[in-house]
């Protein structure tokens, strides 16, 4: 096969790891290797910042057979930043490329690389250096536009899922208030996932808090109260970014310190304080005991050993899809996923200005009235997504014996 | 077949839930259904507490079809307590056991349930009421006396293993700290189980705090220090049971409430604190920007859908084994775990006062002389525990593009 341009292909990884990043690089990076006109396939360290400091790997000299292993293995294998670059840094970046004889980027990310790659597509152009961006989708927050779906989601959402199930009978089994504090800065997507750990009426998570919606402490409390004198336990699924009215988020209002990234976000994972906060206003507001609180932290985007096969399938194909739209197409983009059955999928290359640094949120038809649980909608939104064997509880049947000494 | 005595069997869980623990249970309900003298199997719900309620479940009518449903699914399907008969509870329980003419009594839990176990035991004998109690062992801590491990270690290592590689994959991508706090008071197994999770030579995790050894935050400071400058970044394993020379711990040292349950023990899960802590300490000592901490929590002990085989084996036979104690013996006591070869178990029945409420914590052997690794030995302990199919980590080979413009 041969497509338009020669020259270099070069891949990269940005934003936060998923489970099934890799399978995305080793799609661009085999698929690529099937076009006569690319010379060579690169990799760079560590996103951008590797694509400047001219720190790049030969993924031409690498085995087929350790790219599928690869491919199988969580987190990104090229390494990942969260630099995002300005005109300056993208003057280097082009240094390089030019330098390298590069024609076709490859960068597999989030909103923010979608971004990056819009920044250095215009850039590229207003330069007139010949150069194909394609920008990859990746995020366990599900929140791109356009896309139906992104790939790492389904897999966190798996994880997340079978967290809940479990968390769910441990709850029942030493009753109490357990609250699972799940990552997720703007979108509920993986939060709303605990739902599907339910599966008999009476399991939790009993009540889930989206950042789609205000978060009023007092209405947390009576929820958390009812749900207690209901089923005398109460499992509770909380997004990291759940905000008050003002915006504010709840767990910035207790930091002390406040971290923000270089995209001027503050830093709500790698810490237990909004999972604490929420225990102790139950502790001292509602008189409860046994309250317990898990923030499922990193383990939910990098935890070895949950992955959902429909997310591997799709990732590995966006990564095909992108060297495709690269070769036989004429325009800049990024790979989008449209739903067409129950379950199967189409891509689309879509232009990076409906993507990039835009933000997705769990539209109101995913969202109970209540405002504390999920629709139909959204269970069927994201049940194929989870894949094959998803793990199932099951409970003793309740053939009670009568008590004979007892009223 | 036909075991000493005629009367109902009664079985019941205390203490954490593990992945295994229905396994046991299972074990004990299908043989006990296997003996013409057994008249019912009961299930007690919620331990001891659900004895003296006369809270009863009749065994003999579910199906073994559910039963095995029930088998694989984690966390106690009876229900747990956290209670310990004294001598007024126990008076309770026999005033329950005779009315519903309990001859065999099976209590699956760890030191403090054995404990219970003594005591029920020893009351009944004093009483003169015919009773065979055997304790069966259950307990992520593997702190139980005697037995070469305990049912239900071998599954949260198992997670523990694959969250620290997942983990060490997150933090190679994007270099920081990353401190994982692992459940265990006053052993360290389960934390020393992370370093099962590492490949290559620079893998983390790179720091393991097990509460075999004194924890001092200078010398820890240092640790980090060094192991930054050798990789870029430094993964770290911390136990929840970590203490100062003085026998403090350290989580405790920050709390602002101390929450004990009623075996006087102080409640270490269930809150970020001490990961936060720590990270707070490397950041303001070391200048280290991107430090993340994790508690691993109620995940490591209930997460459905990872688990060892080998734990799932040895957890059903533990359960059976103590039904064939109580049926062809004389004599109460807990099911031990011992080691025949590489890798093959037996099991003997243990006196009670040999386990009852004792702990056994990491030996000297498997702790390397720095006291922040396990050794071989305790790598060839742990390896087979972990069961088949264990997720593999793969790297791209470093291929390097030479430099063209840089230096």
């Amino acid at each position: 096969m041969s497509g338009s341009m020669s020259g270099k292909v070069l891949v990269a990884q940005g934003g936060g790891p998923t489970a099934v990043i890799n399978q995305s690089m080793v799609g661009a990076v085999l698929e690529s290797r099937k076009f006569r006109n690319v010379e060579k396939v690169y990799g760079a360290f560590h996103g951008v910042r590797g694509i400047v400091d001219e720190d790049f790997l030969d993924l031409t000299q690498e085995t087929t057979h350790n790219l599928e292993m690869v491919a199988q293995t969580p987190s990104s294998a090229l390494g990942s930043t969260r630099d995002k670059p300005d005109l300056k840094y993208c003057q280097e970046v082009f240094k390089v490329l030019k330098a390298h004889e590069i024609s076709y980027f490859f960068y597999i990310g989030g909103n923010d690389s979608s971004d990056t790659v819009r920044i250095v597509s215009e850039q590229a152009s207003s330069a007139g250096y010949p150069l194909r961006c394609i920008h990859i989708p990746k995020t366990i927050d599900n929140d791109l536009m356009v896309t139906d779906h992104c790939p790492g989601y389904p897999s966190a959402a798996r994880f997340v899922a079978q967290s809940f199930m479990g968390a769910n009978l441990d709850n029942w089994a030493l009753p109490g208030v357990y609250v699972g504090v799940v990552m997720g800065r703007h979108a509920g997507f993986l939060t709303a996932a605990a739902a599907l750990g339910k599966k008999f009426p009476d399991d939790g998570p009993h009540l889930i808090y989206m950042p789609e919606r205000t978060f009023v402490i007092d209405n947390f409390l009576a929820d958390v109260k009812a749900t207690m004198e209901k089923y005398g336990r109460c499992v509770i699924a909380v997004s990291e970014g759940i905000h008050d009215e003002a915006g504010v988020p709840i767990a910035l209002k207790l930091a002390k310190e406040v971290e923000r990234d270089a995209h001027g976000n503050v830093q709500l994972s790698g810490t237990g304080a909004l999972a604490d906060l929420l225990c102790d206003e139950i502790k001292s507001k509602l008189g409860i005991k046994r309250v317990r609180g898990d923030t499922f932290g990193y383990l939910q985007r990098s935890f070895v050993g949950c992955v959902s096969d429909v997310d591997q399938r799709e990732a590995r194909e966006v990564g095909e899809k992108a060297v495709q739209y690269a070769m036989w197409g004429d325009r800049d983009g990024s790979v989008t996923i449209h739903r067409t059955g129950f379950y199967s999928v189409d891509y689309h290359l879509t232009p990076l200005i409906d993507i990039a640094g835009k933000t997705k949120v769990m539209p109101d038809e995913f969202i109970a009235d209540s405002g504390t649980d999920v629709t139909d909608a959204f269970r069927m939104y994201l049940r194929p997504l989870l894949g094959s064997k998803m793990p199932d509880a099951y409970r003793l049947r309740q053939n009670r014996v009568p008590k004979i000494l007892g009223v």
